[in-house]
Formats: C-alpha cells, structure tokens, sequence
C-alpha cells in the first residue's frame, strides 16, 4: 500500500459518506454514544475544573450562539465545545474505545453540539458526524497505538482533534481538498500528556480537541491550507509522534469495519484500566458482608498498564483517587461505590478508606487481560477469599444495557439540572435520530434558574 | 542537579524577575526585538493567509479590545494574539534565535501586546515581559535542540508556547504556583510541525503558540491546575517531545546569560538558513554585472540543513519559494532581492528565474557553518567566479543596524498603512520603553481606511 496518500484517501471517505452507508448497529452504538456523553456532560457541569475554565474563558467569549450542557451559560461555539469537552470527561465517567484507551465521545460531541446548535442540524445528520467523527479518531489511534501512547501522549487528545475536525467539517460540508487541510490543521494542533492525569488538565484535553478540530474545520472551510501529507509524512503526525505507523489501520476496510461500533461505556467514574478492581471488591463486599471490616490485606494481580497508569499509592485529591486502584478498591470494598461519589476530596481523606487503602497491595501480570483482575482478601482470622474477574461490566463482553445508561445519566444528570429536566433529556437522547433540529437537545440541558 | 523542579524554578525566576535585573544591553535588544516584529506583523497583515485566518475567526471573535496590527480589524485579546502571530511570522522575515532557529517575538509579542491594550501597561512592563517570555522559550528550546527540531516538531510553536505563557503571565501577575501551572497549561498544548513548512500552517504555530500560551496564563489565573514537573516529570514535555534534555540550559545562569540577548534580524524574507546564500549571490550579481545572462551552473556547498529544510527545488508558490535555496538564489543573481517581492507566485514562476533556478546546484558540507556558504559560478565561456560567505549578513557577527531594522520596516509597512503612519509607527517602536501604555502603539499600526 502506498503511504503516501493516507490523508487524502481518509478525507475522501469522510467526504463521501452518507448516513445511509452506516449499518444499523453502528447508528445504534452512536446513539448510545451520544446518550452516554450527553449524561456524563451534565453531570460534571458543575465540577470545579468547570468553573475555573469558565472563569478565564468567559472574557473571551463571541457570540452566545451555544450552551454549556447543564449550566445556564451560553458561549460562542468554539468555547463551548471547549467546556462541553471538559465537563464530559471530568468525572473520567465517559466512553471507552477499548483497543486505544481513547475516550471518543468527548471530543467529537462537545464540538458538533456546539456548532449545531445555530445551523438546524437534524439528528440523523447529527449522528452520521458524530460516527464518521469517532471512526476517524479511533482509527487514527490503532495507526500508533501503543507506542504513541506508551510515549506519553494522552490519546484522546492527540488523537480527538482529528475526530473534531472530521465531524464538524462534515456538518459544514467541506470538499475533499478542505477536509484534507482540516486533518492537517488539526495535526499540527495534536497534544496533550499523560504527566497531567489528576489535575485539570486532563479533562482539559478533549476540551481543547474539541476546540481545536472545530477550528480547524472552520480555517480549512476559510481555504486556510496545510499540508496534505499530514498523517503519513516523513516528518507529519504519525512518525513524530509514533514509533509505530500502521496505516492499513486507517484506511482498510474503510466502511465495512466499523471502530465507531466498538464503543464502551463506563460503569465506574475514574481510569477505565481500574474497572475490574471495582467490579471484583464491590462483588467482594456481597460476599464478606461484615467481615469486610476484619480484612488483614487485598492483593491484586493485575495487568501491567493498572499500575502504570493507576498506581497512586496516596492520592490528595478526588481527581487524584481516580488514578490510584488502591483507593478505588478500598471504596468498592468499604462502600460498593465506583460512582463520581466515590472520587471525592472528602472520599480519599475518609480515614477507614485510607486505612484500607493502605493494605491493599498490587501485583503485575502481563497474562491478565486489562479488563479482567485476580483478588484475594485475607482476614485477620487467616480466611483467604479469592476471586476472578475475567471481563469487567462495561467491557465489550458484559456491555451497559440502554436501560443502565439510562440510569448511570440519570445519577449524574438529576443532582445537577433536577429530575424532570433529567428525564426529558435522557428521552431526547434517546430520540436523537429523529429530531428535526438537535439544538432543542442542547437548549434541554440547561440548568433552570 | 535535581531534575525534579525544572519547571517550579523557572516559574519561580519568572515571577521575581524585576525590569532592574535585566542588563541595559538586554533591554536594548528587545526593543530591536520589538521594532523587528512590529515592522514583520503591519508588514504581513495584508497576506492572504491573514484574510483567511480572519475569515474564520471573526465568526467567534469576543470583545473587540485588541488590534489586528496593520489592519483595520479588532478582535478580544486570544483572536488579536493569533492573528498578529500570523502575520508577524508569514513572510519569513522575522526574527531568530540562531542556537535553535527559534523565532521568539511572534509567539510573545502577539500574545503580550494583545493582552496589553486594556490592561494599561507601561512600555517597561511590557519590555520586561517581552525579555522574560523569549528567555523562557529560547532557554527551554535550547535544553532539547537539535534532536527535537530534528524529529520534525517546529520549535516556534513547540517552545513559543511556553514563552507566550511566561510573558502573559507576568503582565497577569501570576503567584509562583500558578506559573508553574501555566507552563504546564502551555506544555500539554505544544504543538507544530516542520512538515507545514511552505504551507499556512507555518504562520500559523507562532499564531497559535500566542493564543494557547496566553489562555495558559489566564486559565492559571483562575486557579486551573496542572502537573507541577510539566518540562521535566518522565513523561513531560522534554520526554515526549525529544530524545535529549539538558536541563541545565533551562536554569543555569538565569540572570546572568541572557539568551534574550543573542536576537537576530532576518534581513531576507525567507528560512534564515539560505540567507549566505542570498548574501553571497546579491554579491556575485555586483560582480558579474552583465555577465548573470551568462550563467552555465552556479554551485552551492552547504551545511546539512540548507537542503534539509529549503530543498524544494520546484517551488510552486511563494510561500514554497522561500524553502528553495535554488529559487533564492536565482532570484539574488538576477534581481539582487530577498525581500518579500522575491517570493511572491509570480516570482516563481517567472521563466527566467525557473532558467536558472534549474542551473543552480547544491552539495552539503558539515564542516560549513550554518550563516556561510562556498559559491562558485560558471559562465557558459569557462569562466569560473568563487566566492565564500563566512557570516551571512543578520548574523550575530554582522548583525543588523538600528537603521537597517528601521529600513526594512518602512519597506515592509509603507506599502499596508502608508508613509507618514509608518514613519509615526517606527517611532512609537524605538520609543517602546518610554510609552505610557503600550496600547497607543497598537492603535498607531491600524490601516487608515
């Protein structure tokens, strides 16, 4: 295969597709997509990353042509793609490409909502953006990964803004020479570091994706060019940031193979690597019932990325808690709790989830597979319980039902907008394919003074 | 030494840092600087990537508190800051620190000016500032050059990032912990290929460089928090962005070694790496007279870069002209020019010019020195004319005069804004230091419509 037109053959494609060429369970994973991001947005609307981003980027604003989903504040489209972006992701309770760690939604949604909002987008344009937007950044990521995240690159970021810019040039109708350029434009915008994983600057990555592919849709639609070698040049996108390129990822079985359809969604608010931990100490909790408190040590076998990624031993911060398996095990064991309450500051200060936290102990196996873990509590008695977790809820395997979206947007969604504007606002999701005009769902978010 | 507080450090030196502390001599250069980019930015204002950067922002543009330079154009202070980097930097013409072929005004200039026009900041805060910010970029470019210019990341951008950040932040007057959070802000956004070189995007990394590291700084304003060892940590920016980092060159000598002080001119609008080239043919035009018609074969020997970076040796246009050492040097044998004229569409397409450009030929020669190039001209009679270029004029050993930096700006700006606003602007420039607030010299440079 020539590697000399990878831009130009995905733009192409992008250009090309039409909602009718998108099998009925991708549009359905999509729907999905959007009903899961559409909650978690809502739900970290009021998270305090949120209003210091807000703080700063209120003097800067343009027109209030957008809304910030669960909030009363309205931004140019621009910026609200930006906070949409960080309030989706703040509670690290979003959607999950398993094979890259990407989170997809995050930076795709938050930009075309936005975007939308002034242009009467129907929904069934709405999703066949959103899907193109997930497919181009997610193959993208199998192009490098692991090695480009295994640098040091947070992914969704890095990747996103490809996502971004695919989705909101395809709402603003780019040609195939534009959308060329927008992947470009958004190449050379690509950023964004694991080192910051626990402060702000995370959810601030597919915020930023999210801001910068709109643009640089909006720059290429102005003739703004680029490079259109972006992906695949000697010294374009995938060699400076990678030492692995595998283009056929991005441009085999383009239309027939759909990453889009691969989504996951999280059933825990914190690093998806840690899930299994959750699943097993909350499945523990069940059966230790009050000996739970008797417990002497928690070991772990886990895979190596758990650790790497998630091996804060004394996290200060509730941002911090979800990057440390110690203290998600600990609250799962405590409490039988994953949800956003149990990454709080006041959750990782509780002195009996830090004592617990404190005999748990982890241990790395390349032979676990990242969605499954091996427990074993021992009591002070000397009774060792063991337990395998082979797929952890919310993994490809043992995937969320619609109803327990549903359920997961409604705990999030009804401490931040109420119940009744929750519940209109999940069924608007739900119903996005056939809206005629997907501002109304935007407009339905907002918090009610 | 310790690598483990690069970044506190740095922040630490930058928010202490006094106009006292800097050296006269320091404080001279960047006002040379300051004129330099002043003159580049009204001068590129009327560029076609400048409209078409216009065309998509002004959609978003916030409150109109700062000057688009040369224009009639405002925009809020995040748009003014990006465009003006743009225009700073699209006609190659700007200024460069030769240790790392950083460009340092257009990523802190635009930011700081911008930011400056409703804040009523002195022309001594502000030089103070424009001191700090390319100190910090050209420091922190220097602790991974050449490996990270070398893998393809366009350091302008890459590094300018971070001197936009220092900069803004100072005229903010960020705390010591928000500093350091700015540079982490502004680290997780650097971004930039070498691979857009002859494209819009090139003018686009100073640009963006201006924007992201100025919303680094008001997002630290507000409390937004990031890694704390954003330059050093194992996965930081150094470590991501490059196989080599020498720390030392970020926080050794601060205060004394004044990179801030090493700025050169370009006196030829293109990749400061042709400039021998240019010189030594202008030269050998004077020599030839006549004769230039006479041209068998001209032959370059080079460093390494010249044709690494300016190898294209078919440019199509004249943004891809300036990266053609064969185009530029025809053009200095037959019209004696390296101004922006000599890059233009038409000059690149000009018969005679292609004639020649065809004739010339480039070896490479690491024991040549970056600013010197070998010559050596054949006339179709045998005849054979050699010359050496030891220091290209601009160069730190012949560097420009006050009176040549002024020159070039009447060129450039005369033509955008007229004589008499030039002359006014260049005087409002050299006078940077006295000016009461910086504001009056942004007005100064806008087209009288």
């Amino acid at each position: 295969m020539q590697d000399t037109d990878i831009t130009k053959r995905l733009a192409k494609w992008a250009v090309e597709l039409k909602g009718g060429d998108i099998p009925d369970g991708v549009r359905r994973e999509g729907v999905r997509t959007f009903v899961n991001w559409l909650g978690c947005a809502v739900g970290g609307a009021r998270h305090e990353t949120v209003d210091r981003a807000l703080d700063a980027v209120t003097l800067f604003t343009g027109p209030a042509r957008a809304q910030v989903l669960g909030r009363s504040e309205r931004l140019d489209e621009l910026h609200a793609a930006l906070v949409n972006g960080i309030s989706s992701h703040v509670l690290d309770y979003d959607d999950t490409h398993l094979k890259t760690i990407i989170h997809p939604a995050g930076p795709v949604a938050s930009a075309i909502l936005a975007v939308a909002e002034s242009r009467a987008v129907s929904g069934e344009d709405f999703l066949t953006a959103l899907i193109l937007g997930v497919e181009v950044e997610c193959r993208i990521g199998n192009s490098v990964y692991p090695d480009h995240y295994d640098r040091g690159w947070h992914i969704t970021g890095t990747a996103g803004v490809f996502g971004a810019a695919a989705a909101t040039g395809k709402l603003l109708g780019l040609d195939e020479r534009q959308m060329t350029w927008a992947f470009g434009i958004a190449a050379t915008q690509s950023s964004g570091f694991r080192e910051m994983f626990g402060t702000m600057c995370k959810s601030f990555h597919p915020g930023r994706a999210a801001q910068n592919g709109a643009m640089a849709a909006f720059l290429a639609k102005a003739n703004f060019d680029s490079s259109e070698r972006a992906i695949e040049a000697p010294r374009g996108w995938a060699n400076v940031l990678s030492t692995k390129q595998d283009y056929t990822e991005i441009v085999d079985g383009l239309g027939t193979n759909w990453e889009a359809g691969l989504n996951t969604y999280k059933p825990y608010a914190c690093g998806i690597v840690i899930h299994p931990a959750i699943d097993g100490c909350q499945q523990l909790k069940e059966t230790l019932g009050a000996k739970v408190s008797e417990i002497a040590s928690v070991e772990l076998r886990t895979h190596p990325l758990v650790l790497e990624l998630t091996g804060k031993r004394a996290p200060r911060t509730g941002l911090e808690g979800k990057f440390s398996v110690f203290h998600a095990a600990a609250t799962a064991l405590l409490k039988g709790d994953g949800s956003p309450n149990a990454f709080t500051d006041e959750m990782v200060r509780d002195p009996e989830i830090v004592a617990l936290r404190d005999k748990v102990k982890a241990t790395t196996d390349a032979s676990v597979h990242e969605d499954a873990v091996h427990i074993a509590v021992t009591l002070r008695s000397g009774e060792r319980v063991q337990l395998h977790v082979p797929h952890a809820v919310g993994s490809l395997e043992r995937p969320l039902s619609d109803d327990a979206i549903s359920e997961k947007f409604a705990r999030q969604s009804a401490p931040v907008i109420g119940e009744a504007a929750t519940r209109e606002l999940i069924g608007a999701g739900w119903g996005l394919a056939s809206t005629a005009d997907v501002a109304t769902i935007a407009v339905a978010s907002a918090a009610r003074s």
